[in-house]
């Protein structure tokens, strides 16, 4: 394990003259062949790229003062950086962009360097991270883990100290999920509060890109930095939040918590619900609600949503396709549109019968996942561990939700384990008090 | 003709004792056989019913505040009236409704008295009102010409004189289509701003209740009295509505007007476009961005929302239904999950491309229809004159727009033609406020 790299840290290297980007960016280019990179990077960034990069930062005195000046980031390899190309994980499916996607354009404008792109479940379809042609990320406090999906990358690359953030996407837990495997924040924005101009969209309607970071400052520092309604994307929004002195916290009892059978996450909850509760009134909360709009993410319609988005390729090139995502794709063929508008008006529904827990709750504090999920189990069943991780994520975007997913605690074998914090767009301050209060009981 | 009845009228004549619930309603009833009458009803207000609801709030000292008190108005028949039977004019179809729907319910409790549910194209599924097993309204004006649909037995009764106000519905212009027809105004409120619980769906991703009155203000009260958010309807959300000191209007000059050679609604619009041009600033609008998703309506996906809501009753009872809705309904059938999506984005990318619009404009103004449809029109060809008639009204409830249609002026022939002011659900004042400066200038 490596020091997490902070924005902060970097900030004052930087000003007081104790690194320059050059310097710190070499002895991050050293490291990717070290074997705890190993399959977390789809492509890196050429030595004279980087260069330049850091010279022209360097020969600006004005450069300085940018909010991510010389900050090293990744970006998971569905989103497009001029000057690599994109995969989604997918070989075949490769192509150069000629320009960076809107959130990769205004990180690079703040000062950020993109040192690389980051390995994902192929086309991010999925939660586990073991389904990519590129190999699978090592998870760092425990290598018979999952690094978490479909973001593997992105996650490892925070965890591993070799950026300061990582960008990903979410779409049902993906910006989730390996937060929590790697003991780092995950911010998930709301759906349309960050453009997704150059993505390969998952599901359009609702997926969004996200940030990893060692520390919550740094994800919301760079949120601040991309966030923002885009002429290039449809579904994109401007969000005005508000604070709320007193966010109201609402937990369900760990009784009510489905840990399949896993008694570290069940005894790491009762803990979490233990702490926050001494120290916070914590309201009882019903997730069944939420929950039941699940299945529709891997079962339902909204897989064809990811059909109107690579289908055509995977048809065209089913050799180039992981066969667990591929198939899972065509499968979506049997819903019909009567099905697509009949999984609208649910979550419509569930997203009407919830309004009353947002009139007396401002944050929701689930677990992150309810099971570790190991490689063995994802070798056995490729299906189920994916389903399962994804018991406390799936609903949000589909609900409008914004989710900060925070580090919690570990295993006796250290596998790491996280909350998520669920809120409304316009009350993600109050999730962000609240994560800090949870940091200060940990 | 008849005199039209005005809320403000009869408030009057009962403020003053000249007239009673009971007086004014046992004029209407004794209409209901009159020629003019005839297939604008699919069921009438029983006598002893009638009688009860006049006594019991002629024996309530403080009912005489209520807004409504002794008001009478038509629903259309595709919404619950207890004590009604809802046929959405398929006699097959017919069921009992135990409680009203929301906002019958609503102005019912502000004192208005429901006298009859009116006839429509059969299940809301077209803009014509010759489309029903009831018969074809008269249009009132020129009765070679069709009173507009679905809401067509609305239209009539109020342009007859029958009511004060109707409740109508809208999925692609049954709530401005009929308006036009008989010489009326007709409120569109925005997607969700009105109740849905206890409507038969046509779109339920965005269909609406909607207004027709003869006086705007009428309207006007009876939104004010039935909108807002509902637990029953998913979609509802209260609308927060500004005030706009100026609003700014814009118009497609008449060169851009697509009327289909009809020279009457031409000379029309040209001479709206003037007049207003002459007393308004009026910038040039492009309705062409507008326009790209009126396909969707009935050549598109939408159509699976139809086959959702009343599909499975078709294909039970085939011979219960008017063969062009069945079978237009059961075409949707070919659309796959995929295309509802793809129309998702397509309603979003128009949505956003059109934002510049209404960053520079509160208020585009368009003729309601492009084409007058006569009867003879619509039995040589059952289709395009239905669709034809959907030109200035099929975008607005996909994107998310409030419409007020109002008269503007007739034929030679005396066929009555109106316009359609569309607005942000939150600037309908300014919608409001034009359409008082037009009404002034005719």
């Amino acid at each position: 394990m490596t020091t997490p790299l902070t924005i902060g840290a970097l900030r004052r290297a930087y000003l007081s003259s104790e690194a320059t980007p050059t310097s710190v960016m070499a002895k991050l280019a050293s490291r990717f062949s070290d074997p705890d990179q190993r399959a977390v990077w789809i492509s890196t960034i050429s030595p004279e790229f980087l260069a330049e990069r850091c010279a022209s930062l360097e020969a600006d005195p004005a450069a300085k003062d940018l909010p991510l000046y010389g900050i090293p980031f990744s970006v998971k390899d569905n989103i497009n950086v001029a000057g690599f190309q994109t995969t989604a994980a997918c070989p075949g499916f490769a192509y150069s962009p000629e320009t960076s996607a809107t959130i990769v354009a205004k990180a690079e404008a703040a000062g950020a360097i993109c040192i690389g792109k980051t390995n994902l479940d192929q086309f991010a379809t999925g939660l586990v991270g073991v389904r990519s042609p590129y190999g699978i990320p090592t998870n760092p406090f425990n290598a018979d883990y999952i690094p978490g999906g479909s973001s593997s990358g992105a996650g490892v690359s925070v965890s591993t100290g070799m950026v300061a953030f990582a960008i990903g996407t979410d779409t049902g837990g993906s910006g989730r999920v390996p937060a929590s495997y790697n003991g780092i924040y995950g911010l998930k924005p709301a759906p349309g509060e960050w453009s997704r101009a150059g993505l390969v969209y998952a599901c359009r309607s609702f997926d969004t890109a996200t940030v990893f970071a060692a520390r919550m400052e740094d994800a919301l520092k760079v949120h601040d930095t991309v966030k923002g309604s885009d002429p290039e994307d449809a579904f994109s929004a401007e969000i005005v939040t508000t604070n709320i002195a007193a966010p109201r916290v609402a937990m369900a009892g760990p009784e009510h918590i489905e840990t399949f059978g896993d008694a570290d996450v069940a005894a790491l909850y009762a803990e979490a619900h233990d702490l926050i509760s001494k120290t916070m009134d914590v309201a009882e909360a019903d997730l069944v609600p939420f929950q039941s709009i699940n299945d529709l993410m891997f079962f339902g319609a909204f897989l064809a949503e990811r059909d109107v988005s690579v289908g055509a390729f995977i048809d065209a090139n089913p050799e180039a396709c992981h066969p667990v995502v591929a198939t899972m794709i065509q499968a979506s063929r049997k819903f019909t549109a009567a099905d697509a508008y009949r999984a609208l008006y649910q979550t419509a529904e569930v997203r009407k019968a919830t309004e009353p827990f947002w009139d007396a709750h401002d944050v929701l504090v689930t677990p992150t996942v309810g099971v570790l999920v190991s490689l063995a189990m994802c070798e056995e069943d490729p299906l189920g561990p994916n389903f399962r991780n994804g018991t406390y994520t799936n609903f949000a975007s589909p609900l409008g939700l914004s989710a900060l997913a925070v580090p919690f605690g570990k295993t006796p074998s250290n596998v790491r384990w996280g909350l998520t914090l669920y809120t409304l767009p316009e009350r993600l301050p109050a999730a962000v008090e609240i994560a800090k209060r949870i940091a200060a009981l940990i």
